[in-house]
């Protein structure tokens, strides 16, 4: 687990998140992609190594909807790059960590995901993700 | 502002955090430093061209403490670096975002840092932070 891979912010209405992350960043975003297993929109910016992942519900079930429910907008996720999901989750399960999804799942961008429970990591969601292109 | 420089993570008890971290990463933290102006003890963790940045308050009215009072432990800031921070303070505010102190002032690990507010980032507390030695 050596680099964050991006950072998960959820919020309400991506096309206006979309354009103050460009005026903070000073670049735009250079994708979108729909995950209708997790009712989500997403878009991405890249800085540096890691990149920042906009969030937005599409649908009253997505987990977003409920974090801004709960919440309201901010930061949901932080993820890891992993070289091997299955080896992580396994070294994590021993340390103790709550694995959310013991099974890696497709999320955005290509990748496998595994989340952590908030509880096991002093309130911050993790994401562990990996290219699918490389398992 | 072109990577990451870290995350900041409020924790309740930093030596407890400290051993879920190092769990987590699969590697322990390599410094602690104390801000008193800030009324935070950190903890850092390096994680490729980042650092995981874990923050326990000193004081009651540590910004740090009333955080946590208000919403829990969990990702408190997210820290980007920049080459020259007075340039992006008054960049961003040409933007419209809301800084939190014009001024940079001095933070952890040697750096000047400003704060822009959270309703300017979708939720997001925002830190922009530059080593001293550049400035």
């Amino acid at each position: 687990m050596n680099r964050i891979e991006h950072i998960g912010i959820a919020v309400r209405d991506i096309e206006e998140a979309n354009k103050v992350y460009a005026g903070l960043l000073g670049y735009e975003h250079y994708k979108t992609e729909e995950v209708p297993s997790e009712g989500v929109l997403t878009s991405f910016f890249r800085c540096g190594e890691s990149k920042i992942e906009l969030l937005k519900a599409t649908n009253a079930e997505s987990p977003i909807a409920r974090f801004i429910e709960k919440k309201g907008e901010g930061i949901h996720h932080v993820a890891f790059y992993v070289d091997d999901i299955y080896k992580e989750v396994k070294r994590l399960k021993n340390e103790g960590f709550q694995i959310l999804n013991e099974e890696p799942k497709k999320g955005a961008d290509n990748k496998l995901v595994v989340f952590l429970h908030p509880r096991s990591a002093h309130g911050v969601l993790i994401e562990l993700c990996q290219d699918i292109t490389k398992t």
